[in-house]
């Protein structure tokens, strides 16, 4: 089979023995697999994030000594199964599945290890038990989606949204567009998104977001809906007002009235902030604009050592929720909700490559004026991206 | 009446005028008040906070030209009424308040704005609508930790720990004290503790701490109970074993495993850690040496920038709650709490003075070998801490 390859951040393709399924292991025909961001800093800064795995346990990420297929956001078609495999499904049967992978009893990430050849590549191994069949004759495009939209779908869950409190998105690349459609999806009622690329504006606009903001020119935090507390001194009226109404009451005891004042007035909710850049300075810049009371969830990886200031965080009462994946349980309702049409993910679709091509369209995603979403077609020639 | 008033960082003992309660205040004489850790730091770096506060919407805190009447932990009994009051409580009611006062419409930090003067003081003039009698005959030398008390209490709240998941103690001064004898209170089963000093590990174990450890000497991390997942492999693996284990049952649908295995397995919930030191690098420290899915909730209050490695906390989905105050239901809980016995706040209390030994008291706190909390006696001499 012929696979990308990359070695040392130099891409080439190469023919490589058909992959052989081990215990409980699938072996996939590829049908579609998405280049994602960690890829882009996979291929350039793999010691590093190699260094920065080992330290949260898992050592066995790809080094750039290392030759690796990349590949962890595919769709693909069963070809044949290891020893030990239930075969639920018969071969040609369209399916996603989590990458990753059991090999010599440990688990390895797919598409991001040695251990484990990922799916940019006309073959990849899969685990059975992470796999799932493609459901409605949903394409095989659009199934590549799952892992990205289940990325975002955590993301939005943990936020614990509600519908009727504000979310903002701040940065509108392939993650931050996801984020937007997943809140969407989940009946978010007023969602601002923030970005300084137009054609991002624009992508975030076809996502459903309802507030569109160049942040070069308009604070996302003036263009949103006008939090109920601006700040400490709201706060402090706001606790002031409820007691005092609250004692207006006749024959409520006192304490009744603290304990209510407690539940109702004095702890009001800021929105919920989508951080979805990574770099540098982003987070201290949401503390220092966000309402009091916000919740941030941070979902763009940012590589280096960050500067915050813990003292405005702790008077704004700010909450950092750091998201990572996904359950089991999300990338299947994930999938479900692609395939029955709840989220659409074609606005993030913005190009197709042959294997020939990857090396192109990581050049062309570094800017952010063309691309959002980048698929992989290993049965097609070298598309340009 | 006589004050203990600072400017520009100096304390000397003045006589002021008796202070006149406005619409819907109380004058209180004060029976005792406690020295703050935010004592201690508006004295000495009064302008950097009231930046700060400003910075969160409140522009009226203390600058070091202003001289100041601190003093935001009291206890009290009922002098007098100003006009449009309720006049709940007959005069010589002991009582404790929340420092907030409403002046001129506005809110303000009693203690902390020259706009309300505090406790150190012989009288002081509170809200009548903050304000609650003391029960069960509490003396009120216990009855002035309510308002530290509820600042652990609330976040111990904030920190959802459940009587089951380990609670990490990171520095046992007057706040870390007070938080671990609320996780006590609450019931929570193991709670660790950790602190260089060992008057202060002393002091931990009489505020009820299971575990007490000399981080110079052993990781906390080590000492506390072993956590389920202590990385990225072990999370991995669970996964993989949960949906194993799933599959094998027989006509289990391959959906329901998922979705079970998202519910069961794929989310476990790391420690919950106070971080109450408050110094730059803790909270990062904390984030390389914490188990994955910790919760930290940061109560210490660190006013210089800090720097901190985001990807990590994303790899190890590390959740920081900023903790600050409490809300008028957990004030009033707070002391019921102490009058019933149910948590006892005399381990913290190692000094008490007079108005003319404020100075010194202030010095004293700045060594953790010699005291946790020093109470203010403004009816009593010029008593050393």
């Amino acid at each position: 089979m012929r696979a990308a390859v990359v070695t040392d951040t130099k891409f080439s393709v190469e023919r490589r023995p058909t992959p052989q399924p081990g215990r409980g292991q699938v072996l996939l025909n590829v049908l579609r697999c998405g280049i994602c961001g960690s890829d882009l800093h996979a291929r350039a800064h793999a010691d590093e994030m190699a260094d920065l795995a080992a330290a949260s346990g898992y050592d066995e990420f790809m080094r750039a000594e290392h030759s690796v297929v990349l590949g962890h956001e595919f769709s693909g078609e069963v070809v044949d199964y290891g020893p030990g495999c239930r075969k639920r499904w018969r071969p040609g049967t369209k399916v996603v599945a989590l990458p990753i992978l059991r090999e010599s009893g440990k688990p390895q990430l797919i598409g991001l290890s040695p251990a484990a050849p990922g799916a940019y590549a006309e073959q990849v191994v899969v685990q059975e038990s992470m796999t799932m069949p493609v459901p409605n004759g949903l394409s095989a495009e659009l199934a590549a989606f799952t892992e990205p939209m289940a990325v975002a779908w955590h993301a939005v869950r943990k936020g614990q949204v509600g519908k009727g409190r504000p979310a903002f998105v701040i940065g509108c690349g392939p993650i931050g567009l996801a984020v937007i459609s997943m809140l969407k999806a989940a009946g978010v009622r007023t969602v601002v998104a923030s970005d300084f690329s137009p054609r991002r504006r624009d992508l975030a606009a076809a996502c459903g977001a309802d507030v569109v903001v160049d942040p070069a020119v308009e604070s996302p935090w003036e263009a949103g809906p006008k939090p109920r507390i601006g700040g400490a001194t709201d706060l402090l009226t706001l606790a002031f007002d409820t007691m005092e109404q609250l004692r207006r009451i006749p024959n409520l005891p006192w304490w009744y009235v603290f304990r209510a004042a407690g539940a109702l007035g004095a702890a009001p909710t800021g929105p919920v902030i989508f951080e979805c850049v990574g770099v540098p300075g982003v987070i201290d810049q949401i503390i220092a604009a966000a309402p009091p009371s916000s919740r941030v969830v941070v979902v763009g990886v940012c590589m280096e050592t960050d500067r915050f200031h813990p003292a405005l965080a702790v008077n704004k009462e700010i909450e950092l929720r750091f998201a990572l994946g996904y359950d089991p349980g999300e990338f299947r309702d994930t999938l479900h909700m692609i395939a029955d049409g709840k989220v659409d993910p074609r606005p993030l679709l913005t190009g197709t490559v042959g294997l020939a091509g990857v090396a192109n369209a990581f050049d062309a995603l570094a800017n952010p004026e063309h691309h959002a979403k980048i698929l992989i077609d290993p049965g097609s020639g070298a598309l340009e991206p």
